[in-house]
Parts: C-alpha cells; sequence; structure tokens
C-alpha cells in the first residue's frame, strides 16, 4: 500500500523549482499558484511525518499534544503569509474552507471508499459526540464576531470590535486547551479505537535530530512556497474569473489540509474508521479553536493590522449547516457508502454557491 | 377498517361534477376552489392503488422505484400545472407545504392517533437517521438558491442564477438516484420494518391492464382537476384574504398529499410504525430531492419562464427547523401521542406565521 | 452539607433592610440594585421550600403540578413588576436570560462540580430527549413573533401582530397544559431517576397553614424587593455602562432564578443527575412555554400595553443555538466535566456578546 502511494505524492517535490522557475518567469498567475499548490502538498505531508516522528520519542500525553499543535502547522504557515500581506478575506476564507474541506470532502471520501469496500464500518460514538460538540461551539462563537462585524457595519474595525475579538480568542484558547487535558487526561478512553489496536505499520524509526532537522527544514519550506502560493492567489482569481474567498475556500483549503486528507482516506480504506474520524475532525477542531483564534493574537504583532474573525454571513451558515450536517450523519457510530455520497454531495453543493455568489 | 374508511374517501368523486359545474357558472372562487381540492383527494388515492398494484407485477427493487417515483404524482401534476400558468410563487409554496404537511401534520397525527391506542410505538432507527439525514442535505441546499435570490436582489433572475439553479437540480437528482439505488441495492436491510411483517391485508388483485388504465385516467383526472384548482387558488386567496402563499403552503399542499397523508395515519392506527414514518418522510424527500429539482428542469420547456428555488427567506427557516424538530422528536425510534401533538403544535404555529406575515 | 450552606443563603436576608434603607437615602443605583438582587436570593429559596411543603401534602400528581405551576414563581413576579413600569424590553431580556441561565449556566456548573467529583455520570436519557424537543419548539415559536415585528419594523405594533401574540400564547399554553398531562399522567416513567431512589434527606415536614403562610409572605416580599430592584436596573446600566438588555439578561435572570440553580447544582454535587437536569431544563420549559405566555395574556389587563414576544433578533440566535447545544452535549445521558466547561464557556461568550453589541 505504502510502496504504491508514496511515489505518487514525494513526485510532487519537483514542483518545487518548476514553481519557483514559473514565478521568476513571470508566468501567468494559474500556473505559478497551482504549481505552489501541488509543491505544498508532499512538504506537508513530511512535517506529518517529523511530527509523528518526534511524537514517538515522548510519552504518549505529550506526543499527542505534538500531534494536536503542529498537525495543522501548514494551514497556519498558508495563513500568517496571508496575513502578512494583509489578505484578512482570503485568511477567513481558507480557515472556513479548512474547515469544510475535512468536514465534509476528507470524510466524505474516507466513508465513500471504505463503504465501498468494507459495507458497514463501525466506530467509537462517543468520540464522535464530543467533537460534533466542539465543532458546535466553535461555529457559535465564530457567529458573534461576524455578527458583530454585520450589525455595526460602517466603520473599519472600532475599538470594541477588536476587543471582543481578542476576548473570544482567549475564551476560545481556554476551551481548547481545556479539551486537550480532557483528551489526554482525563478521558482518553473516550478516544480509544474500537477493537482492533491502531497500530501502524511504522516503517522505520527516525532519530530525534533528524526528525527536529526535517520538521524544521519542511516548515520552511512551507514558508516558502506558501508565499508563493499566496502571492499569486489574487492574481489567478481574476484570471480564472473566482472570487478571492472561492479561491480561498476552496484551493488554499485543500491545499493547506492535502496531507491529512490523504491520511484520513488511507485509514478509511484500512477499516480503521476512528483514526480517519479522528483526523478529520480533530483537524477542523484545531483550526476553528487553535488556529483561528491564535491568528488573532498573533495579527497585533506580525500583521499590518488585527484580523478579526468576521467571516461573510454566507460562509457561517454554510459552516453552521455542515456541522449539523456531519453531526447527524457521523452520528451514530456506523457509516456506509451513501453517507459519504450525502457529505461530498454538499461540499460540491456550498462549493457552487461560493463560485455563483462572490459576495457570499 | 379498510370497509368504513373507504366509503368516506370514495364519496369524494362527488365533487368532480360539483366542481366542474361550479366553474362553468362561475360560482364564488372559495366554492370551485374547495370542491375541485375535494375531489382531488379520492383521484390521487387511485393513482396511489394503481402504482402499488403496477408495483406488485414488478420484483421488489422495480416496485419501490415506481412506488418512489409515481407516489407523489398528484403534487407534481398540481405543481406543473401551476408552472404553465407562470405561478412561480404558488408553486414553491405548495412544494414548501407538502413537505411541512408530511413531516408534521401527517407524522404528527400518526404519532397522535398511535400513541393514544398503543401507548409506546417503536421503529427502526436506523432508517430514521438516513431519512433525517437526506432531509436536511435537501434544506440546505433549497437554502443556497434562495439566498442568492436575497443577496442579489434587484434583477429578475440574471443569467447566473438560472445556472445555479440547473446545476442544483442536476446535483440533487444525482444524490436521488443515488439514493434509490443504496435503499433499494445496497442497504435495504436498513429499511426494514421491525419485526412485524409489512403483509398489508391486499384485497383484490388487479391485471396489468386494468393498474395501466387507471393510472393514465387517474392522472388525467387528476391534470383536469388541478386545472380547476389553480385557476381558482389565488381568486380564492383574495376574496378570504389569504396570500398566495398561504393558500399553496396549506390547501394546494393537502390536498396533492392528502392520500399519501391518509395512509400513513391508517398504519399509525395500525401500530405499523415502520410504514407509516417511511411513507410521510419518504415523500418528503422525494418532493425536496426529485420533485422539485424535476420541476426545476421541465419548467426550461413546459413554463414561461425558468422556475428558480428561491423559496422565501420566512419558508427556507420554517424547513430548516421543522427538520430539525422531526429529526429530534423521531430520531429515538420510540414514539407516543405527545410526540404527535408537538409535532402537530408547530404545524399550527407555522400556518399562524403564514397566515399573518403576508410577506413571509 | 445542609448545615454548611444554609449560613450562606440565609444570611442574606440581611440585604432586604439594607436594599431599603439604600433605596430611601437615595443611593447609587447600582448599591440599590445589588443590594436588591441578593435579597431576593433566600426568599426565592423560601418560594421553593414552601411549594415543595405543599406539594408534599397532596399526591403526587398534583404535587408535581404545585412544583411546576410555582417553581418559576420569582422570575414571574420580578417580570410582572417590570410589565407594570411597561419596561418590555427588560422583561423579554429576563425571560431569555433565565433561559439560558438555566440551560448553560445551571446545567454547565452541575456537569462540572459533579463531573469532578465522579468522573463520568450517567442519567435518564428519554427525559433529555423530551425536554431537548420542548425546548426547541419553544425556542421555533418564539421566532414567529420575533420575525414579524422585524419584517413589518416602521408601526408600534399593529392590530394583527398583537393577534398573533395573543394566538401564539394559547397555542404554547395549550401544549404546556398537555406537557403536564403526558408528564405526570401518561408518561411519568419516562422522568424517573436511573436506580436511586431520589428521597432527599426531608429535614422537617412544615403543616399546611405554615407552608402556605410562608409562600404567602415570600411572595410579597419578592414583589417588594423586585419593585426596588426594577426600579433601579435601568439606572444601574447607566452608570455601568451597560445597555439594559444585558442587566436584563445577565443580572435579572440571574437573580431571579438563583435558588433554582443551586438546587441544581446541589443536586449535581450530590451525583443525582437526574433531579439537577430535571431542574434546569424543566425551568427553562416552564419560562419559555408558561411563564412567558402568560405574561403575555396577563399584559393584556396589567400593562399599559400588550406585551408581544418580539425578542431581539441576536437573543433569538442566542436561544435556538443554545437548545441545540445543551441537545447536543446533554443528549447521551453521560456527563463530565468538560461537558460543564463547553455550556459555562458558551454562556461567556454570549454574554461576551450582549455587552460589546448593545443592540445585540
Amino acid at each position: 500500500m505504502q510502496s504504491i502511494l508514496k511515489p505518487g505524492i514525494h513526485w510532487l517535490f519537483a514542483f518545487i523549482p518548476v514553481a519557483i522557475f514559473l514565478e521568476q518567469s513571470h508566468a501567468s498567475a494559474p500556473l505559478i499558484f497551482f504549481s505552489a499548490a501541488l509543491s505544498i502538498v508532499p512538504i506537508a505531508r513530511l512535517i506529518g511525518n517529523s511530527t509523528e516522528q518526534l511524537a514517538g520519542y515522548t510519552g504518549d500525553a505529550v506526543g499527542g499534544l505534538l500531534n494536536a499543535t503542529f498537525g495543522n502547522l501548514p494551514e497556519l504557515i498558508i495563513a500568517v503569509i496571508a496575513l502578512k500581506a494583509g489578505l484578512h478575506g482570503m485568511v477567513l476564507a481558507s480557515l472556513a474552507g479548512a474547515i469544510l474541506a475535512n468536514l465534509l470532502l476528507a470524510m466524505g471520501v474516507s466513508f465513500l471508499v471504505g463503504g465501498i469496500k468494507y459495507h458497514n464500518q463501525d466506530y467509537n460514538v462517543t468520540s464522535i459526540r464530543v467533537y460534533s460538540s466542539m465543532m458546535l461551539i466553535a461555529v457559535i462563537s465564530l457567529t458573534i464576531p461576524s455578527g458583530f462585524h454585520i450589525l455595526t457595519a460602517e466603520q473599519p474595525a472600532g475599538e470594541s470590535e477588536n476587543m471582543l475579538n481578542i476576548y473570544l480568542a482567549i475564551a476560545l484558547l481556554t476551551g481548547y486547551i481545556l479539551y486537550l487535558f480532557f483528551m489526554i487526561k482525563t478521558h482518553p478512553d473516550f478516544f480509544k479505537s474500537e477493537g482492533k489496536g491502531n497500530a501502524e505499520e511504522h516503517e522505520e524509526r527516525w532519530s530525534v535530530a533528524r526528525a527536529l532537522i526535517t520538521l524544521v527544514a519542511a516548515s520552511v519550506m512551507a514558508a516558502f512556497m506558501s508565499e508563493v502560493l499566496v502571492g499569486a492567489a489574487e492574481e489567478t482569481g481574476k484570471v480564472l474569473g473566482m472570487s478571492s474567498v472561492f479561491i480561498g475556500v476552496i484551493f488554499l483549503a485543500i491545499v493547506g489540509g492535502a496531507a491529512e486528507s490523504i491520511s484520513a482516506i488511507t485509514m478509511g480504506a484500512k477499516n480503521k474508521m476512528d483514526l480517519s474520524i479522528g483526523i478529520a475532525l480533530g483537524s477542523s477542531i484545531q483550526i476553528a479553536l487553535f488556529i483561528a483564534p491564535a491568528l488573532v493574537l498573533m495579527s497585533t504583532f506580525v500583521g499590518p493590522s488585527q484580523l478579526n474573525l468576521n467571516f461573510p454571513r454566507g460562509l457561517i451558515v454554510a459552516l453552521f449547516l455542515s456541522v449539523i450536517l456531519a453531526a447527524m450523519v457521523a452520528g451514530d457510530g456506523r457509516s456506509n457508502w451513501y453517507k459519504g455520497v450525502q457529505l461530498i454531495l454538499i461540499y460540491i453543493i456550498m462549493g457552487m454557491m461560493l463560485y455563483f455568489i462572490p459576495s457570499v
């Protein structure tokens, strides 16, 4: 399996020089954008692998923490680059898109692929309930600054809008830290896989030094290619007649989460549904409760102006409906191919909406 | 049972000549409207019976398909007639109303009647979950063209609004076809009744010819009486001081679905809850995922202009809340009389809203 | 336990003379407001105790009815006083706030405290489902007059808005009476505690006379102190820079429900989760389905003008989201400390919203 899959993804490293060459020679923006996008996929994979290797050297608890914290590093890097460029709309779009891609696309494809092979697949219901309520809390929280912005529309982010966002970010981060404590310390049994031990075929073991160096090198590469990617994003939208929200929600989000989505789907195909769902939903939670508020706090140091979580109305509704649907579809602890179809269908329909309604 | 019920419904055939006479003699619109409405109830019943008889000659799979496809023929006929008359608002109102009537009124009365007789009634939870998530997907999908219309309000349906609706219709129909495949082919066990075989007391068996001729004749009658009904609808609204949305959501919807609602309630009273719920929810799903998109595609040939699924805001919210409520109330596989009261109460309250808020 | 707790709450009676003295000497509004608030807590407790004692003399059914009807007497008294003063906005805010405080704060703290002591706590799932669907029905119903008011914004409550509210109030009260009948008569088994008998350590038994006299005296005291409280509310808001919605939702609501919230939390700490949840959710249902519509009907006699249930948009959304979240978090019949954190977190975040968005 591994030996079949690996060549495919590793080959994408070839797009690093291609993207750089295209950028230097001022090729058309979409060409640069999609080359950079493809080049980030294997880099993200590398970040994931090195984090896992590092986690192998720590205890279970710290390992879980490491995985949880670095799991969305590629998304974070892309978002920070866009933040520095002042592209707040694109940052928010890529965050929302990453959640939608995980909840609907990654989980949907995993259900579909797994369901075709195994008819029905069972998994741990308890963890799903925790994930669902965390996601609902996240989406409810994100509604509030967006609602504030809509209701007090005229000004360019007043004093109190900024304060509301800072306090909210602190509340969400507190919730996230307690969630890690709950997951790792007090109730790890809630997140156990059903039956089968989740002993993956660990290929080789890296040394700590190798893991650390790889992590740092891959992160630098990711940052560099993200710069290329984000630099070409707006122009790409114009050339292809797509809004920057659409580019952010669909393309940036899929690129940032590609490595994890592939893992989730691979696990689904191996009938390891608990791992598959854990990756897809865990990643959504992290983006909403860790990456998003962290970006708000960081923006006061890094960006030209504070990032406020004022998502466009349509995206908030899309997020809310997706969370409710995912909770309903996944909530009974048994998946099949048609559940996959349902999730993918809604992803496609939401994509249509974003394509046709530029202002959302 | 059958011999008590039948006289009641068959007698309504008498309203066919009554309605035609009233229309010819230019009687007041409400008289024409309600006579035509009553006359459609037994015709719809006839369509249902002949479809069932035809289905008896095919295998289970094709039979299920027949039932699923022709089950809402009366609704479809009424909607097509209104479509040809260019009454798009009334078409949408009757679709939304049919869903509400099935989800809340038919299921509510079935729970109430069954619950009074049997205290608690159990049914298959797995199928309820599939139905609920299908309905949620349908409602989410219908939000999108409505949102588009609200956000880009000025123009009279631009190029991109039309395209969005066509693509959405295709996506919904694809989802519906895969749902039939799931239901009939890969997971029929999900939709089995609990325990008791659903062998109804089949009175007599019709010949294929009789079934086919009855189906065609009843459909023609339905179309004819629908023409009378729809022709008098707007004028009836004016005379009674009701908006055309209210007429569509309440009266047209109840008339179109009367035959099925009666079946669902009869099954509830016989403690066959799985059949009862299957009829009520199955019919809602069909309207949302088959009739509605089919009407959009048909409107490009039949109607004066393309039908777009831009439901008024209030109806979308009503649909969404009803689906969530129905999923919550019915979701645990056990019904009682008070669950029936809950569903009926919300139907009444939504009716009040539509009566008092003409613009929704 | 009792002997530790009691001193704390009884001592608060001292705030009765303090509040009266402060009001007479025209002290600053916040001082008067918070003294009156603190003085109401033990009075509310007294009302609860005397109702319970009275209930002990009747059969189970009537006792349940008494508890159900007088349980929210303090909230009702505060609301009536505000109603007479024409402070409709504050009445609605205190109703919404009482529901939020019960659903999120009381239940959250109960889960948190209980969860720290007992790791996991199990309770009866069936009753939770009934409570959740009742609350959803309540919130859906409250959306409708609010939507009406928003859509027909200009006028100051026309004829039809008043009629809609009266009819809705009647529908809700009918639903509530049938709910009591369901709970007390036909399906009391749905509301049984799991396992352990809910025999509390009943201290002493009061005579009927004592119970009745205490009930009346405490109610009079509550009315008197509510007058002081409500009289200082608006001025307090101005001095502290808070909107009257914020004062109503947060402070009035917590004061009115303090006695019950304390009971709910105490039960949680004693691992009697069914009682704890029954108090918190039962109280929310009563406010939404009994107090709110009763106030509408009463306002036509008592108030300067009819109270209409037109909650501000933000409060309706907050209520709806809280009900969905509470249903999801509490729905599986097993609580832990982190579920408490989740509910409290959303309460805090909604408080932030109300603080920063004065117009909601």
